[in-house]
Parts: C-alpha cells; sequence; structure tokens
C-alpha cells in the first residue's frame, strides 16, 4: 500500500513519468502539469538501431511539424540494457550530434530491476515505444517498435482536434 | 460566357474532374458524387521520376492506411507531356507493375493545349500534386511536389473529423 | 541446324547482343566489336519496378564512374511481358525523364515467344539482370536481380584489370 | 627529433595505428604484420550520425564481401571529442548492438591534444574517413565523409589484385 501511495498519481489510467534529469528544457515535465493538452512519449535508448535510423527522427519531425499547436513531445530516455554505457553524458552528446530539439528525460533507474521506473509504470515491451496521450490524460495509443509517419500524424492530429474536457481546473 | 457554362460545375470552389477511362473500379468517380466525403487526389504521369518514387507510394499508403473511413484517394494520371509514351495501355501495365490498388481516372487530354483538363481546372503546377478536398466540397490543401507522410496524414484525419454538412442534400 | 547457323556468331561462350534500335549513341554496339573490353550489360524493362528503383541507376552509377576507363556499359530494354505498354516511344521518354546517359538498346522482338531475342540468347530469368564480360569475350558474371554495388564494382575492376588478350586481331 | 623517432615506425609512407583497446579480436594488429595484404581501416566515431547510417554499415559489409580474400578491414575509434561520452565501455555496447563484426581498435587517446594519436598520424580530418593501404604499405586511397559503394569495391579489387611485393621477407 505504502509503495503504491509513495509513487506520484497519474492522470487517470496514465501514471506519471519519473525522469532524473532532462535535456532541451528549463523547466521540468510532468504529465499532470501537462493534463489538457496531447502529450507524444518517445522511449528510446541512444544505441537501439531502430530508435536511430527510425523512431527518434520521427518524434523530431512530429516535435517540429505540430510546433505550432498545444501538442507536447517528450523524449524518455529508458535505458533498460548496457546502464553503464548510455550514462546522461553519453546521452548528452548523443542529443547534440543528432540535433535533437524536443525535450527528453532521462528515466530514473529502477531500485531492483534494469528497467527504469518510468518504463515500467508504462509497461513499455522494449524500444522504440511510442505513447499518444490525449487531452483527457487517457492513453490513445501504445505501440512498440516502428510507427508509419501518416498514422502517427492521423492520431495525434485526432487528439489536437479534441474538446479540452471541461472537467479540467487549472 | 459559353465556355464556362460547359464546363460540369464544381462543387463550391471545387471544379469536377474530367477523366476519359478509369483503372481499379467499375463506377467512375465524380467529386458532385463524393459530395460530404473526404477526397484525397494524387495527380502523377507514370513516367515521372518524384512520383514513382514518392507521390504515388504515398497515396497508396493513405488509401490501406484509411480504408476503413470514408476518405475516397483517387489517382488522376495528368499527362501533359510525352503523350505518346503515357497512354492507357502503358498506364495499365503501370499500375498492374507497381501493385497500386486505389481508383485511377485518366485525365481527360486538352483539346487545344498539351495540358489535359482536370489539370488545368485544378490550376495544377506539375506532377506530383496532391489535393485534399474536405467533406464540404472545398479545397483543404493544394500541394505541388513532395509531401511529408506526417502532414499528409494529419491533413487527412482532420478532414475526416470533421462534421458532414448539414447542407448537402442527397 | 539452320537456325543455329543464322544466328550471328558470338564472341567465345557469349552470344551476340539483336537491338532494333539505340538510345544514347550515334553508333551500334556489337558485342564483337568490344572484344578486348569490359561490358557491362544492364538488362531491364522500364515498367520493371526493381529495375526502375535499383538496377537502372546502378548501371548510371557504373556508367559515369568507370567513364575514364575502357568498360563499356550497355542497356538492353528487354521486353518480355506487357509489350504494348513499353515500346521504344515510351522507352525515350523514359530515358529522358530519368536521365540515362548510357547506351541503351531495343532488345529485337522474339518471332514467335513473349522473350526477345537478346534476353533469349543470353537465357536470362527475368529483369533486371547484369552481366559482365570480360576482355576475352567470357561471361564473368550472370545476376538475375538486385546486386550490392560494393561487389558490382569489384567485379568490374577486376575485369578492368586483367591483360588484354592477345590473341585478338582487330 | 626525439619526438618523431619515439613513433613506431610506419611502413614506407604509412604511420603505424596506436590502438589501446581493442574489440572483435584475440590477438592486436599492427599495420606493420599486415604488410603485403590491403587493409581498409575505418576511422569512426559512434555518436557521428554519418558514420553511423553510412560509413560503418559500408565497413560491415566490406569486411563481409571480402572475407574470403585476404584484405583486412580494421576499425578506429578515432574520439576528438565527448570524450566522457564515448568511452570503450559505449563503443563495447554500441558494437554490440550494431552487430558489428569487424575488428575495431580504440585509437589512443592524445597527450596533449583532444584528437587521439593515430587520427594525428594519418593527419585525418574528421570521421568518417576510409584509408585504404596497398600490398607494398602505401596509401592508395585517404577520403574524408561518405564514399560510393561501387568506388569503394573497385579500389579494394584492384588493391587485392596487385603483386604482393617480392621485398616482403617474413
Amino acid at each position: 500500500m505504502n509503495d503504491i501511495s509513495r509513487e506520484p498519481q497519474g492522470i487517470g489510467s496514465v501514471p506519471e513519468l519519473a525522469v532524473s534529469q532532462w535535456f532541451n528544457t528549463e523547466t521540468p515535465f510532468t504529465l499532470a502539469g501537462l493534463l489538457g493538452r496531447p502529450v507524444l512519449i518517445h522511449a528510446f535508448q541512444m544505441l537501439c538501431p531502430g530508435c536511430v535510423a527510425h523512431g527518434t527522427p520521427q518524434a523530431e519531425r512530429a516535435h517540429r511539424l505540430f510546433r505550432n499547436t498545444d501538442l507536447q513531445v517528450i523524449g524518455v530516455h529508458t535505458v533498460f540494457e548496457h546502464h553503464a554505457a548510455m550514462t546522461p553524458v553519453s546521452l548528452e552528446a548523443f542529443i547534440h550530434e543528432y540535433r535533437l530539439t524536443f525535450p527528453i528525460g532521462v528515466d530514473q533507474p529502477g531500485a531492483k530491476s534494469p528497467m527504469p521506473v518510468s518504463m515500467e509504470r508504462f509497461q513499455m515491451r522494449g524500444t522504440p515505444t511510442s505513447i499518444l496521450i490525449g487531452r483527457d490524460g487517457t492513453i490513445r495509443h501504445h505501440g512498440f517498435g516502428q510507427e508509419e509517419d501518416m498514422a502517427l500524424g492521423a492520431m495525434i492530429s485526432s487528439a489536437l482536434s479534441e474538446a479540452r474536457p471541461t472537467t479540467i481546473s487549472a
């Protein structure tokens, strides 16, 4: 019971992110704070070839394409293997070299598991994982592996077009 | 005046297609008949490298991705150069070899111009051209050249989410 | 017997090309006339997707890369299906639109078979086919389908480095 | 003078590699020990996007394509920026994740310069750099940036076809 209560409460069915360090943003993000806006989470590892070739450039494209909307793209560096190889120092150079501009959080290492905390909470199967959260704080899409750009664009657009829930109080 | 009156009336600001022959459909399409549904027009030439490499496969992807919606994807073979090289006989083989499954109409040859009739009516600048028409029969997007999949997916999704105009009477 | 004797004699084990029309060259080529030089034959059809995406651009790259050697790249348009769709008129537009600069011959239509004459003589299985002929007029490589650029570059270089046979008399 | 004399002597005009740690090989390589065989050196950094997308996969292709020849492909991890981000620990995970099978040496860090020793000796301009060394120990190609597969295949083949110098004594 305590264990659970110590976890920050997510929004509806969505758990909260656990991030130990942020890049590309001066203020940390929480999903609770983003309630009312669609959020695209791109979970990746910097040494995951499928992330580098497809997922991460796709997240950057989404960040740029929807920059005039209230979509928030968030990268989460979910290291579940080769932990010593993918430290925040290495990630920072990766972000610089690949010219990534969207906010990226380092997933908080797991206490007893190689899997980090956010990855565990969202029950991700691996990297890359794309999660789209609607304005009402519910998960609209939770996909593992390569996503088609056209399908992702359609899902994001659909999430953007939804009315902001009236039950949200700021 | 007469010249204009002889042209079939389009819907709102959208002119009508002029198609001499259809492939991949048993019944011809008209934009008037599609009023109330979003329509994606992919104008191409079978010997246009940018169409073959990008535009035409993209139209096929849109056709497949949105097959459970009421979007209608329509290809228009708008031959404005090398007319003898891109006859309907050649187009038919092209459609077969590239495994295209969306309906494709042959744009009606122009009487006095190398530019075919639909291409002229829509004032296209070349191929490939993508035109997205909303449920209300107005043009939402009219783009020449390569389109990003993510942006096109978002535009289609947005057009799909619009309410069917109440002024449409069947 | 007569049938065979009527065929032009090839060089060693290599049959002769049968070409009804040439593009990108003012003088026709024969393999007999090219004896002593390495020859890369790229057999293709203009409506074969694998040719357009891979084989034909690769032949163009070989033509450009080895332009200062005595390698001769020759395209052969070996139409064995959709004959009415891939006439020389269509081929000419294809060559223009895809900016092909290497010499291309139209394979002579077969008298009784849908397969054209050169294709039959070289016992090709389909398109694209790459055939590399050495300075001594023997076949060094006969491959169907996609070739790796690096392997093709190595084979061509190897053929170029061979000594010109002393038995050749001009 | 002393500075120069302290450097291990290269072969002819080629300096020696300075490697602090090897991966994918049980015994270290020296260029002196490889004299008589062609050597392809692929200098890269694991966080260099052009290396990851083009150069490193190309080196792997060369390693596989020429595996039955006496070509030796050697990777050199020439870290000249973000040193803390690209340690051998990170490199090892990179090699594992990208399924690289050719021998890779860690370039020895420079004493006073951010540029590592081998990189300095070979006067490389950046990464990726491809260096092809002939059987006689002279440099045949020294290229910075993206190489065409076909050209590289031809250069390697040409180096392989050269006679082993008679002056080499084992």
